[in-house]
């Protein structure tokens, strides 16, 4: 950064920058927008920041986000307990309840595993996943993960892993995108979407 | 924002938002980014932005940010207290001291008259220039707002505060920029550029 900004103005620029996507120049714009502001706007962003950093935690069954032990789904018994649905982090959770047709409880793994960024499945909530289909009265299992190479392994670990277990393992269906062309799908979509063809 | 969220992650989302450029999905992806953090990083944004609240301020002189009276140029005794270049914002100056070609002193407007935006020049630090130029030694005022529409009235009306002062008013020149085709040009631009062409 360059040298007459002030050191609490470098400092924010700095922590800003560790946030995913955030560049020198897009710190910079958040910070000019931030002064434009009153001390007490800055200081309210300020405070929300510690709310979470206190009160906001994994939900000890399914590791979503939490400000209590239990999270919205685990303590809602609305919710039906006998679909788990397997996903690798939050922001799945928050686009399938976008969608709002699946009424089960969810299990966030907390990403994929992926040998070249070193995430193992030990790094990952596999074993919490295993337990809670020992534990409960779990019938259905839909592994959510990503359609990716490290998506699949995952799946196909987790799976490994519920091996033996009454359960049923599903994994959503694969295929062409709904308002796609097909002239622009890649290879193993397309192959996919061939082979898992249905008579209309 | 989705009911399943924790009330400290949707504030910190909303608080999110109020910064330009930021919509709920990209200030969902910051909380999430925040939350894969520990808390004592996630402390440590918000102990910046308290910093930022509590420390920081414009310069008494210019307008430029800073931890104390004076900022770091107009504190410099190395700066040319001679010249003055008026500028928009604070984002400005920061452009122009990566060039740092300009030697002297700054002076930030806080943004250009706009009828269309209710920016009228009193909102403006118009009056502080005229000031400085009657106070001191200033032999030229750089007139560096934009070359947009705005930036050209604000320019004429600060040149029309100064009349009468003995002091030089420049304006940086308009031309093609470095590495343009002159195809993709807009017409006022080229107008600009014939008119004040030069012999090779």
């Amino acid at each position: 950064m360059s040298r007459p900004l002030p050191e609490p103005v470098i400092n924010l620029i700095n922590e800003l920058r560790k946030l995913s996507g955030v560049g020198e120049k897009t710190a910079m714009r958040y910070v000019l927008n931030l002064m434009k502001r009153s001390p007490e706007g800055v200081r309210a962003l300020g405070e929300t920041l510690y709310r979470l950093a206190e009160d906001v935690k994994p939900c000890s069954v399914c590791g979503f986000v939490s400000d209590g032990d239990l999270c919205d789904f685990c303590s809602d018994p609305a919710r039906d307990g006998h679909q788990i649905c397997v996903v690798e982090g939050v922001a799945v959770v928050l686009a399938l309840e976008k969608v709002g047709d699946f009424q089960g409880l969810y299990h966030v793994l907390g990403g994929a595993i992926s040998a070249l960024r070193g995430i193992t499945p030990k790094k990952l909530r596999i074993g919490e996943i295993v337990q809670r289909v020992s534990d409960g009265d779990v019938r259905e299992v839909i592994l959510a993960t990503g359609a990716d190479a490290e998506g699949e392994t995952t799946a196909l670990y987790v799976r490994k892993m519920l091996e033996g277990l009454p359960v049923k393992v599903t994994r959503p269906a694969t295929g062409i995108p709904m308002g796609s062309s097909i002239e622009f799908l890649d290879a193993v979509t397309l192959m996919r979407a061939l082979r898992g063809r249905k008579e209309l």
